[in-house]
């Protein structure tokens, strides 16, 4: 059974896309980031609210608030990263429902009015952009570092306010030297689907 | 700025793909499923853990046993979908690491021996990896009708164990007559995106 997508771009996306820890110098634009969420913003997330925030750190003073709240061995890989991007996503997402969902706005007050169900869901919903955002960047011809180790609340105090929690950060660009490791084992499709 | 994914993938995968609400009645074959675990299993996890398991409700009976879990408007949709699968997430997925991580075992014990930042873990890389679940079925050319809105611990008590979490239900197959509403409108990209 072979898939819709052609093989290049099933490589492209998935089976030779990886997870880069080196990257060059070549700088990542604003308008390649613009590109990918041209794309990735089609992504389905319930009732189209789509939470997910970002903050592109590019200032070097910036970067250099970011690291310090990085794990170890996730701080050099961000330092040298031609761009770094806060993934966060926003509890307060629902107030946009009269422009995102206008034929059912009632579904503000009729899901979302307490904070730990809209948390929740904004955690939920906006990892599920994180992962769009992620093959987004590699459709743009760029390899993304994802990481979430890192000081969450020390991320949250730095760069974001008390509605948003950051979910991932996300080292850009193009492929360095000794980009990645070989490829890790998959547990194969019996392990992890059933059927009943 | 274009990307290097050809144009005619960006629209199976994001730009014309749509949540489908109605199915024709072509089967799903598990060849299909194959097809698509073996493209999204590639897609990036902490620790390439990748916690989701998949349950797939191909039965009379099982369908009959999910339906009355799901949300009012919700149900009938699962009721007519060809297949439906219940995605869920492992929260003794470190119990992989060997196997999975195997050059650093030492995560395991280091990073997850607790159950609520395991669960933590499990949320949030599951829902990554329900992103690559829908658009690898839009690469093999099928729709996907994605949801949160059931009875989430009505489905786990019936279907999983209490170490399993169900994130999402998705209803997948060709879309039918009248699949879907006109595109909602997304929040433009300054409005989502800062620079720091």
């Amino acid at each position: 059974m072979s898939l819709l997508l052609p093989p290049d771009a099933q490589d492209l996306l998935f089976r030779e896309a990886r997870t880069a820890n080196t990257f060059t110098d070549e700088p990542v634009s604003d308008a390649q980031l613009r590109a990918v969420h041209d794309l990735v913003k089609y992504g389905p997330t319930a009732f189209n609210l789509a939470p997910l925030r970002t903050v592109l750190v590019r200032s070097t003073e910036a970067r250099a608030r970011l690291v310090p709240h990085m794990d170890p061995g996730n701080d050099t890989k961000t330092a040298a990263a031609p761009l770094v991007a806060i993934l966060a996503t926003d509890c307060e997402f629902h107030e946009e429902t009269s422009r995102l969902f206008p034929h059912a706005p009632g579904v503000r007050d009729a899901y979302f009015a307490e904070r730990p169900v809209r948390e929740d869901s904004a955690r939920f919903n906006g990892a599920l952009q994180c992962a769009y955002f992620i093959v987004g960047l590699r459709a743009a011809g760029l390899a993304a570092g994802p990481m979430t180790g890192f000081d969450h609340e020390g991320v949250r105090k730095e760069f974001l306010d008390g509605d948003h929690l950051p979910l991932m950060v996300v080292n850009i660009g193009r492929p360095g030297p000794e980009a990645w490791h070989p490829r890790l084992p998959r547990l194969p499709y019996d392990e992890v689907v059933t059927t009943v």
